[in-house]
Order: structure tokens, then sequence, then C-alpha cells
């Protein structure tokens, strides 16, 4: 994997940036009220966050050989109201779905990820409080008969 | 502006997640082997924090009445060997071009972003070193009557 990252930003109007990376994708900044079909910093930081420790659990849940039919990540960020207007609160929900989940493979696999390999979250400052919380919902795998709902046949 | 953001990730396939914020905007994010249209976190986290501070240095700018023609923000990050693969060099860029821009200005403007404004900045631990420089591009404004090439008119 490569250890080095670039982006470049180019003003356009307003606080409007255009964002190119390294191989010509690009996407669009802009203030969260001009958003539009743009993201404002603080959302992708979000994103970024949750993007970071999704994988991560999704990884090493799979490692485990757990049965992994959904997983879902939510993030929701609480920001100060006196500059900088960091995140005060960051509430991470992890819901994961399948047949026979381990309770313990779990927490192992949000702990992991906390504490030892999501880049992002291991260069957040202490005055960052992020609360991880997680939901197990048993999803027991399709069996390979099972009926389905058919629409009729177009005539 | 509003203090509390929201973002939803479902997991599609490999390392790939489709999110959602609040509004119906979506992102895709994947794994940097597989990226194709997707951002990696770690791309958007660097997008997020030249956004924040390209901002702020646009928004100062304009309030100390410099004419920018031009902003452009540079981010190139660094990451660690091992994990938590980190950034633990972050070279920021800023290239202003304008009639008379200000260098005094321009320090201002930087300074004041990264130490004051700038949330996602606010964010890092100081063992992501965060380095700033700047260049300022002389770019007169354009007379009015000023000469321009042009092409043949269609015949």
């Amino acid at each position: 994997m490569a250890n080095q990252i670039s982006v470049k930003l180019e003003h356009v109007d307003g606080l409007k940036f255009n964002v190119q990376l390294q191989d010509g994708r690009g996407i669009e900044l802009n203030s969260p009220t001009e958003i539009g079909k743009s993201f404002a910093p603080m959302e992708l930081f979000l994103v970024a966050l949750a993007g970071c420790t999704a994988m991560d659990v999704q990884w090493i849940m799979e490692k485990e050989r757990q049965k992994v039919r959904k997983l879902e990540v939510s993030a929701r960020g609480i920001r100060r109201d006196e500059d900088p207007r960091y995140y005060e609160t960051i509430d991470l929900e992890y819901v994961v779905a399948g047949a026979n989940i381990s309770k313990a493979a779990v927490e192992r696999a949000i702990h992991l990820s906390q504490d030892k390999y999501c880049s992002i979250r291991a260069m957040l400052k202490e005055t960052v409080k992020v609360n991880a919380t997680y939901r197990i919902e048993e999803r027991p795998a399709p069996g390979p008969k099972q009926l389905q709902a058919s629409s009729p046949a177009p005539s």
C-alpha cells in the first residue's frame, strides 16, 4: 500500500473548492450552507473516521470466520459552539447481522479497530470523545430451497 | 450552522461501503487497491483537512480585502509503516495569486486557520506533524481594455 497520499484543491467561488486526487478522481467541497451535491470538510472527516473503522471491523470479522450478512456503521458528531468547532463527541454504532455472530468477536473487532488499526482514530486528541456501541441482529443464512415471493412472469 | 452531523455506512462487498449523508447525498468508500471511482478513508481525511484550512484562508483573505485571484491548497500525507498507519507528516502548501497580495495577510490567515479556526486541525494529536508553507504569485487584475489573443471567426 502506498504510504503517501496527495490531493490538490482549487478555489472556484465563494467557499467552493474542486479537489483532485492523484489519479484524476475528483470531489467538490463547499460550506454547509451552499452544499448542493458537494461535501463539507467536517462531513468528510466523519465519513473517513467511520469508513476506517468499518473496514477494520469487516476485515477482522472475516478473519474470525464470522458469517456477517450485513454490517452498518452510523456515526454522529457533535460540534463545539466556539472556534475551533471540532467534534467534542463522536458516537459510532455498529450493526452486525448474521447467523450465530459471536458477541465476543464483535467486541474484539471494535476494540482492535479503535485501539490498534484505525489510522484516523489514532490521530485524534483525547478532547475528542469517541463512543462505540454495537447491536447484533440474528439473521440465519437462507436455506438452499427457501421459497421466494415471485412476480408473475410477463405475458 | 448545524452542530450535529450524521452519516451511515452500509457494507456492499469486499471493503466497499456505501455512505449516506442526512439529506441523501452519497459517496462510496473502498480500499486503495480496489478504488475505482470510490475514495479511501485516508484520502477523505486529507481532503477534509485541506478543505477546512483552504476555506478558512479564503474567508480570512476576503475579510482582509485581499484581491485573491487564485487560491490552491495542496496536501501531502506520509503514513507510518506500522499499525496504526496514520499520517506522521502532513505538508500543506498554499498558493495565493493576485494583485499586491500582502505577505503578512497570507501568513496571518494561515496562522489563524492552523491555530484557531480549522476544526479538523484542532482534533489532531501532536504526533501528527503538520507543516504549512505558502507561495504568492503576482497576478495583476486584467485592465478593462486588455487585448486578448483571439481565434479567427469561423467562416
